[in-house]
């Protein structure tokens, strides 16, 4: 069975794959708008963690939506949400037995509920997984530690390929707004390889 | 890392120890009031899929309380969940850097909410671990037919080491009930071993 991942190249899509391996043939899948090429960053993840790799077109009216509804609320969090139901969208409606993300069990953002799995599995044939659903924090970060080579790094100098990268783009192109009225300067990490 | 995870003999709680034993030196381990000895049918399903085994000593008059609230509502759910409340608790004061069970997204009983996850961990210093509370029924049910060789047959014929077993044996012997009257008769698996 093979399984499409949404992948960022951090630390918990990458674990996500680490858990999913044994089970399905998993290709991580970086969502994009086109608007920065940042999955390239997610693409050398995931070739480091030794994954097939592909880009998802997202659609890019989703991606001014979201940033407009994040102005107005002056916090991410529901903007993410949007664009990881359009992504969870778009992936359900290519080739893959499964489809699944790297959301863990104490994630505020983004979130899908049970009713929201069980309505993407029904619609498009598909299994959505959340394989890190079921491990805290602590569990994630001890996983993390012994299994994965991770940087660290502020998000503004650590490009990766999630969402936010690209918002932040668009963001600073196109609104006449301060990157940091809605997303506050935080540390992210990138996967650069396996723990020997 | 060890962990010890709560296991019935049944192909949930099986599937669940193949997905952490990437990750962690598993222990498979049986709660027993010692009503029975059914859990010696879960010693036998560990043996056939190769992990250790542990018995894990439960308190009888949880198991009283347990009957008594079933008869009273006349469904088996909460006394269920009852059970399987103590049957951590007691798991996370054993010597294990993570406890699991096997329960599925679409499981109604038991559930481990999340704030009750975070609670046994704080309070024992523990990772709870909720393997398969990602998967979906279908999801699980391809990944057993892949990896695991199991038996099918009604409640009363196949017995395994579950809370049932030994509280279908309570009722019997100690209430003036019809099993039947809690428990309607239902199909069980039993893990026999792995998929060549």
């Amino acid at each position: 069975m093979d399984a499409g991942l949404c992948f960022s190249g951090g630390k918990d899509s990458a674990l996500a794959a680490l858990v999913l391996e044994s089970f399905y043939d998993v290709t991580l899948v970086c969502g994009t708008f086109g608007i920065t090429d940042d999955a390239a960053h997610a693409a050398e993840a995931a070739a480091a963690i030794g994954f097939p790799f592909e880009r998802l077109e997202l659609d890019e009216a989703v991606a001014h939506e979201a940033v407009e509804r994040m102005l107005d609320d002056g916090y991410p969090r529901n903007g993410i949400q949007r664009v990881h139901d359009h992504a969870l969208e778009r992936l359900a409606e290519a080739e893959f037995d499964a489809i699944a993300d790297g959301t863990r069990r104490d994630d505020r953002v983004p979130t899908v509920s049970r009713a929201q799995a069980q309505s993407l599995e029904d619609r498009h044939s598909v299994d959505y997984l959340a394989p890190l659903s079921g491990f805290g924090r602590s569990a994630v970060d001890d996983l993390v530690d012994e299994r994965l080579e991770v940087e660290v790094g502020p998000s503004e100098e650590l490009p990766k390929g999630d969402y936010e990268a690209e918002l932040r783009a668009l963001i600073r192109e196109e609104y006449d707004e301060a990157v940091g009225a809605v997303f506050p300067e935080h540390d992210q990490t990138r996967v650069v390889g396996l723990q020997e």
